[in-house]
């Protein structure tokens, strides 16, 4: 359940952007989705690292630690209302400018931080996923494979079909056809006794959950985990299946088509890791 | 020279857009610029042929009406204001709706026009562009090829490299090392007595102007143009290089790197049929 935002821009309760703004006009800009549970943001370190990446990538002004004090302010003020739990949104943007692609040799940024409180307790389960495989694909393009832009419109189209097809995630492949991820979280299936996840050379965002289960949950229960080229075929051969992000932590995938997953034996010990994490 | 914008959001003068808004979060918008000429907007037809391509990829609701209103709403106010030359940027963006990637089941648009004068009269004649190559190349993405959407990035990329290098215009390439287009227009090479213009399955806008030379301007002076794919090699063994857009029309290539074109002569021819098309 969820309920109206709250917004912030530069830094101020805010209901609307000023304009020209270069995120409007190109998606020139940056993004994180934060968890807050019993007040506290989860892994705020592992979104400001990626955050940071990327505005060196985009050749942003080195501005995490104006984005580090909007974002306290805006949390602050959720607090001082007394949420608990809720999703919080950092959007980066290159601010105006003049007309055309060409950032200003002075570029400004503005910082647009979002709120939805998050009724209720968190789950300590969460219900298996069914999916569908979207026709949109992600285009391939390394120099952006990574990093949270603005630049979404594969995911909104392929998450468009997952919202037709009745389904709770749809299934994203490469432009040849490889697995890369669901619409909103990154893939994991169990081959044999390992864990694979598809390797984000290409396309695809690196998720902040992804790398804490390769970095500290899947080491700390013995598992390896390998990043690779994962095919249809490999699905196939999945014993357990799942996808990871920053709302759900981990979540278990039941089916795709003719494809159901039952078991969740390694998915539920990563669950532990995560709720234990935290704990 | 230019002065700064006007905008409109929505019907209204506004100097602000509504939070939330998908234009922003994820680039959920198309979008058209178009030249005004002695207080005409040029070929918005074909302006608005485009755009409703893109309204039906995206899966918009169908809203060029609203649009065209829009739009006719922000000119009238121009020309009351006694502007004769501009560009007129029109955005649709998905409106706003709850968090996530889906949009709303019922989505509406969101319709933000801004106008930015030219002052002085068009011009007779187009000073030769000095291009260097772009280091960020366009993503192979065919789903979204042509259209003209607000994921960006790839162009604004380019766009920073060539204002550091003091060029006019950067060359991009495709994945595959292909010859595509500038940041901000289509190009065409002289290869013998022929006109070839990168095709754009992959990657790339179709522009206006590109459409005009191809089944207009290129006929009227008996002239083939051919889309295909193109090379470096064939950039090395064009006897003309252009490239065209809505704010030039058409633009004569001088150099790149170690390469230089002096000859005009298709480009002169067409750019008298694109100068005559409106006289």
């Amino acid at each position: 359940m969820s309920t109206p935002s709250v917004i912030w821009v530069d830094g101020e309760c805010a209901s609307s952007l000023p304009l020209p703004d270069r995120g409007l006009e190109f998606g020139d800009g940056l993004f994180e989705t934060l968890l807050l549970e019993h007040g506290e943001p989860l892994y705020l370190d592992l979104h400001w690292q990626r955050l940071e990446r990327g505005l060196q990538v985009l050749g942003f002004p080195h501005c995490l630690p104006e984005v580090d004090a909007r974002f306290r302010t805006a949390l602050d003020e959720l607090l001082a209302r007394g949420w608990s739990r809720g999703l919080m949104r950092i959007t980066v943007t290159r601010g105006g400018g003049p007309r055309g692609y060409a950032p200003p040799p002075e570029a400004s940024v503005r910082i647009v931080v979002s709120a939805t409180e998050l009724l209720g307790a968190g789950e300590d389960t969460v219900s298996p996923a069914a999916l569908v495989v979207a026709q949109s694909r992600w285009g391939s393009q390394p120099q952006l494979a990574g990093i949270k832009h603005c630049n979404r419109l594969e995911q909104v189209l392929a998450a468009a079909e997952k919202q037709r097809a009745g389904a709770d995630e749809a299934l994203m492949l490469g432009q040849g056809g490889q697995l890369v991820s669901v619409t909103a979280g990154n893939l994991f299936l169990r081959l044999g006794n390992e864990l694979h996840t598809p390797s984000l050379e290409e396309c695809g965002i690196a998720g902040t959950r992804r790398r804490l289960l390769m970095e500290r949950w899947a080491p700390a229960i013995g598992v390896t985990v390998r990043e690779s080229r994962l095919e249809w075929s490999d699905l196939e051969s999945a014993r357990e299946v799942f996808y990871s992000n920053s709302r759900w932590g981990l979540r278990p995938v039941s089916g795709l088509g003719e494809l159901r997953w039952a078991s969740q034996e390694i998915y539920r010990a990563l669950y532990r890791q995560y709720r234990g994490d935290r704990a």
